[in-house]
């Protein structure tokens, strides 16, 4: 079926554009790009170069190029370099004529694939088709075919190699580059890059296999920062010849020899073969996808795009190790390839039911960058753990004083989210008692979980001030959600978010006096942690001020004098911009002073937290939604998770349909504001998308260790099912108009209880039970 | 002498200009105007109109043009209106040939004066000569004696009367205006006018004696908003004819029935005619400048600015009512009318010692305005007393949420001068403590000062927070003195002056149990005010935040955090300004995010409070002293007051000059800023100069009821002498080189302790005694 942006699927599981725009070269290199969470290769053609904004995106590489410069993933050379020249012309997407073409994007094995037939000048066309993969059985290894197939009697000239040309967004991250021919036939070629500010030595291989030809000439050399394969084929009418590449991305931080193991990467490769790589990766994504995939009946559109962000949650998370899933993933250098805030709260949710493993990884991250919490807690005068609002490898805080700059001026603004935004640290807690909740997994809250959420209660008990004449602890100088208003006081996020997380403080520690009364000792004489302290947690917990619902109309304030700000529209502001590539916010934007929101505080509060009746939720929808300007890519999955709740059906497929295809219809407003580039995936709309089906639609949700289901199905689908992971049993549950279906597993080890309205049953080790909504 | 800026004096008692500079016709009219507390009228020619900024500016006549306008004074209809014409041309400063120009004011009498002989085309020069005053023997009155001299047989018309098209800054504040001719004689004339909001009633009348010719025609009319007399004179060569004009301005907020009042002013101004009410009027300056004057020797230039400074301190401070002094006084409508901060630490001292009814009468307005103080309090979420950053009748905010215009976006700027700048409120309780310290009124305290206090002390509580975890009380989100920094939090100035306000109103408390018990009892009911909320202010008083010297460097950070800022200077900023009207503060001006200063914090500290030593004071100046803007007229008296504490004395003179000057010199750097006119007397500068010289370059301060003097004469100087008034006592203090006399008045009542270093005397009543420094 046609979709819209020029693209197409005919079973759900691909998608495909057969017109090539050049004006999304940016949007299109995220959409068709391959992954594996260790790497990202954007899904651009195999002649093009960072004029394009060819990247390979390797995690674990963060580098600052030079002082004041941001810290960010770097770009490695780019080992899947091809052109193929007819004489003196050069194939290309942007010159001479182009037919026959495809782009498409397999996303049941993340395969990428491209056809392209092309004429120059010379007489006879050349028909190009490139298939690319980021392998899951080696994550080292990126593997492309280019088949090359001549039309008519030709002599092409073929230049592959490595493009050290990187694109990269701030500064030059390589103090140092090296090329070398190497491996035991001394036919692979490599190129070494050592980063500026950690020396990581980043070792990129590449190896080829050639079947289909012979070339008359071969060379190897380096011009401009490339190491590249020189080789003349004399084709006849028909003959096809097949480059099989293999590369290898290795580097010191993540293993012991990254230049040896590079070497080997590519030998095995070439010995293995494209076919059989493919088929070892293919057998990867059919593991990942019994546990994730979401089936929709009715609308194959629903399908592809409930897979296509699925897929990318799945992609830009390191599976491999304990490091973050970033705002724009592997898909680009934009945000960092650092956590925020998303990572807890959009992308970790889908893995607690689907691969609870990785959420593990994510919380085991954040453990492993306690002290740089700790030391941005002391550094502003707090204590405990005050996470990075930018998290990279240490957990000590990348994002700068000064983000955005004012168009209108030229001068840096200093935003706030680095020092006022603090729900990053409740919002873990949250994510952390999410995962503790799905997996009961107490080796975990032992090894790290009490620790954490210990020392983010202790950096609450910091940071609330005590109004003595009002009897009662607030929460000052703020920055919500809504990221147009900065310097508030008593957000009710952060407020309800900081309560919860020092509730769950306390409850650990009387779980870990119960469970590991010496590990607790321990861990109290490590860290510090008093009698005194509990108890100011305790009154915290009794007094810390939670804004109620108004009694007559049911809206919470989200802040402190937000109900007195100008109360306009989105649209009239949009009227007083004096340049489109404003910021609306700090410290003069449009926003600030009116009742509009970047995204909703509200409604994200009621996203994470069960404490509000539907009537509340629905109040403060129909009072927030027309206020918001969806300036966040986080905001319209939110909105449809709330309207399902609040049982406002046709919001909630609006935005769903708005959060599903920011990314595959390019429809995000913002690829640059307040002067800065913000393109790339957006992967907590992606993460977001599992939680609008799965927690919306499906209306799912954990109460006291049973299984609730609260159907809503859109109206377009005739039915919807998807896999649950819950504490080692595996359930498959299928919603249609007649109720909730749900399958356990053979292998389950217990009887999983299920609640539909007012029906609960255990559903039994091998049984499907259906409950009727 | 000739001084800077075209002026010149001779005796120290008067300044007169030459030369018409068409350039600061704006300066000069604030320069040279007469005024008496209850009204201002500017130094303007009598031939003048509003496009030359005449004003007559009164007392307590506050009004709103229209929502969203600034609440200001009005300027009302002007009775000194008075053109002269010959054949069909204007005797005017502005065309024509003017020669033997001169404007002169005398101070000792408040006494403007102007002679200039115009030739026109017409042959025969036209000799004028003007002098006028604003009567402190009848506050309502303004005479004008305006003579007309023939060089040659000429026929002039003359047009006086009331020019109704009045100069004002924000909007048309009358929503009503109608001329009369009235009078037994029905020969005055009179305009009454209505304001928009209260519907106050203001006429003003105006009246005429003309001797040295008769018209050869006369009749009065009204044209474009002013009633005219127009006559016609004949003259021959030599003539003069004297026009003795006499107005008064009277309206319903002061006077029972201001339009009989105003018609009787003015009949009794006839009878009396110019040469008696001026003598009556001289005598009451006679009775001000004896306790008032300061005499220097040894250098003129001192002499004339500190007269100067001292007058204007006077004449913008309404001595007739409980009416506040405005920070441009009553020199124009800049600013309000309205008090400031500025009339508690910069106007009123000055008073306490010379006129201590007067700085009394100030208090009594802040009395009178606990009422707006408490609503503005409840209106922002706190108890007590919250003072207005701009007050006006009621003690209502004034200032506006938008005060600033960014000029570089048209948008206007959310400052938070009325809602961060919380140390007015304790500002206030320092004032009253003064005034206290000074006069011993314990009925002030009583009937006023003692409710004020515990208001302030009860808002001071709803303003701290409990920072639990490390045991103090803080105060956040601060805008202190220095302007430039809106947003900070531990305010050096702020924290102390809270901590002094709480601390006396504990005094006062205890004082009030003893002396006052029915009447605390009373208080007690009437304000609610509960032993537990005793209790809270001791606590407060003894764990609020103080910040220290730093015990190296003597150093105390103006805020949380302002060490870290960018270290540069206000030269290097004023190179980065795009535009030089920008405003170098909130949200993005230039200085917000460097450790560049408007004014300095600590001296103004220093200033006020007895709590540091010479060493710290000298640390801290050398460190903000090089930081500093001195973008408010506040900060260089400040700066010579604190560097001759801290033994800085040639900083002290360059500072003493830089403030004395700022009007007389025309130094404003800042006529217009952030979009705004803001030009007129800087009152706050005047009253700080009585301040550098007496508590300064005299070192007086109060201990224990003995006066200290630590005197540091100006090296300029051979001596200066002063009077002072404390406690019903009066001393006239000379320094010289040699040391300290102190003269005590024969009817003063009691012996008045002097300390001088280490010695001590009481000079007794009649007796004249001399300590050496």
């Amino acid at each position: 079926m046609e979709l819209s942006n020029q693209l197409h699927t005919d079973t759900g599981w691909e998608f495909y554009e057969r017109t090539f725009d050049p004006q999304q070269v940016v949007t299109t290199g995220s959409n068709f790009m391959i992954g594996n969470g260790y790497l990202g290769y954007r899904g651009t053609l195999a002649e093009w170069d960072a004029e394009q904004h060819v990247a390979c995106v390797v995690a674990d590489t963060w580098d600052t190029a030079e002082p004041g410069r941001l810290t960010e993933l770097c770009n490695v050379p780019n080992p899947l370099y091809f052109q193929v020249r007819v004489g003196d012309e050069t194939l290309s997407a942007f010159a001479g004529a182009t037919t026959d073409y495809a782009r498409a994007m397999d996303l049941r094995c993340g395969l990428f694939s491209r056809r392209s037939t092309w004429q120059g000048r010379a007489p006879g066309a050349i028909t190009i088709e490139e298939e690319k993969f980021a392998s899951y059985d080696d994550i080292h290894l990126l593997a492309m075919r280019y088949r090359v197939t001549a039309q008519q009697d030709t002599e092409i000239s073929v230049l592959t190699g490595i493009d050290g040309r990187v694109w990269s967004i701030s500064g030059e991250h390589f103090r140092h580059t090296e090329a070398h021919t190497l491996g035991d036939a001394a036919d692979l070629i490599a190129m070494d890059v050592v980063t500026v500010e950690e020396g990581t030595l980043i070792r990129v291989a590449e190896g080829l296999n050639i079947t289909g030809s012979v070339p008359v000439h071969a060379s190897v050399r380096e011009v401009e920062r490339r190491v590249l394969r020189e080789m003349t084929f004399r084709l006849r009418a028909g003959d096809t010849i097949t480059f099989e590449k293999f590369a290898s991305v290795q580097h010191s931080n993540g293993v012991a020899d990254s230049q040896a193991g590079a070497l080997a990467c590519v030998e095995r490769a070439r010995d293995q073969g494209f076919e059989a790589l493919l088929a070892a990766h293919r057998q990867c994504w059919e593991r990942m996808w019994a546990v994730s995939d979401i089936r929709i009946e009715g609308d194959l559109e629903s399908q592809l795009l409930a897979r296509f962000n699925v897929f990318h949650n799945i992609i830009h998370t390191p599976s491999h190790a304990r490091l973050p899933v970033g705002a724009r993933g592997l898909s680009c250098q934009v945000y960092q390839g650092a956590a925020f805030w998303d990572q807890e709260t959009f992308n970790l949710p889908m893995y607690l039911y689907t691969q609870p493993e990785l959420a593990r990884h994510l919380l085991e991250y954040r453990y492993d960058t306690l002290d740089g919490a700790r030391r941005k807690a002391e550094r502003l005068g707090y204590s405990g753990a005050f996470y990075a609002w930018t998290s990279g490898k240490t957990g000590d805080e990348l994002f700068p004083d000064f983000f955005f700059t004012d168009v209108l001026t030229g001068r840096p603004i200093r935003n706030h989210f680095n020092c006022w935004q603090i729900h990053i640290s409740p919002d873990i807690t949250y994510a952390l008692w999410l995962y503790y909740d799905a997996t009961g997994d107490w080796d975990f809250i032992e090894r790290c979980g009490a620790e954490i959420a210990f020392e983010i209660a202790r950096f609450i008990g910091s940071r609330v001030h005590l109004r003595v004449d009002l009897d009662r602890y607030e929460l000052i100088r703020l920055l919500g959600p809504d990221e147009y208003h900065e310097n508030v006081d008593n957000n009710a996020y952060t407020l309800y978010l900081s309560h919860f997380a020092v509730d769950r403080a306390l409850v650990l520690y009387e779980q870990m006096q119960q469970r590991a009364p010496e590990q607790l000792r321990a861990l109290r004489a490590r860290i510090g942690l008093t009698d005194e302290e509990l108890s100011y947690w305790r009154d915290i917990l009794h007094r810390l001020y939670l804004p109620q619902p108004d009694a007559d109309t049911g809206l919470i304030e989200q802040f402190d004098g937000f109900f007195g700000l100008e109360d306009t529209t989105p649209a009239e502001l949009r009227q007083r911009l004096i340049d489109p590539g404003e910021y609306w916010g700090w410290p003069n934007g449009v926003a600030v002073h009116a009742q509009v929101l970047k995204q909703a505080d509200l409604l994200q509060l009621f996203a994470l937290l069960d404490d509000f009746s539907p009537a509340v939720m629905r109040a403060n929808y129909e009072y927030y939604e027309p206020r918001t300007e969806h300036g966040s890519s986080l905001s319209p999955s939110v909105h449809a998770l709330i309207a399902t709740k609040a049982g406002l059906q046709d919001e909630a497929w609006r935005y769903f349909m708005e959060a599903a295809t920011i990314d595959l219809y390019s429809r995000s407003k913002k690829v640059m504001s307040g002067g800065s580039f913000l393109g790339g995936i957006h992967t907590a709309a992606c993460g977001g998308i599992w939680q609008v089906i799965v927690r919306g639609f499906a209306g799912f949700e954990i109460h006291d260790g049973a299984l609730h289901f609260a159907p809503h199905l859109p109206a377009r689908w005739q039915q919807f099912s998807f896999p649950l992971a819950f504490r080692d049993n595996h359930l498959e549950v299928t919603i249609d108009a007649g109720g909730v279906t749900v399958s356990a597993a053979a292998a389950n080890q217990a009887a999983v209880p299920v609640v539909v309205g007012q029906q609960q049953l255990d559903v039994t080790p091998g049984s499907t039970e259906t409950l009727f909504a």
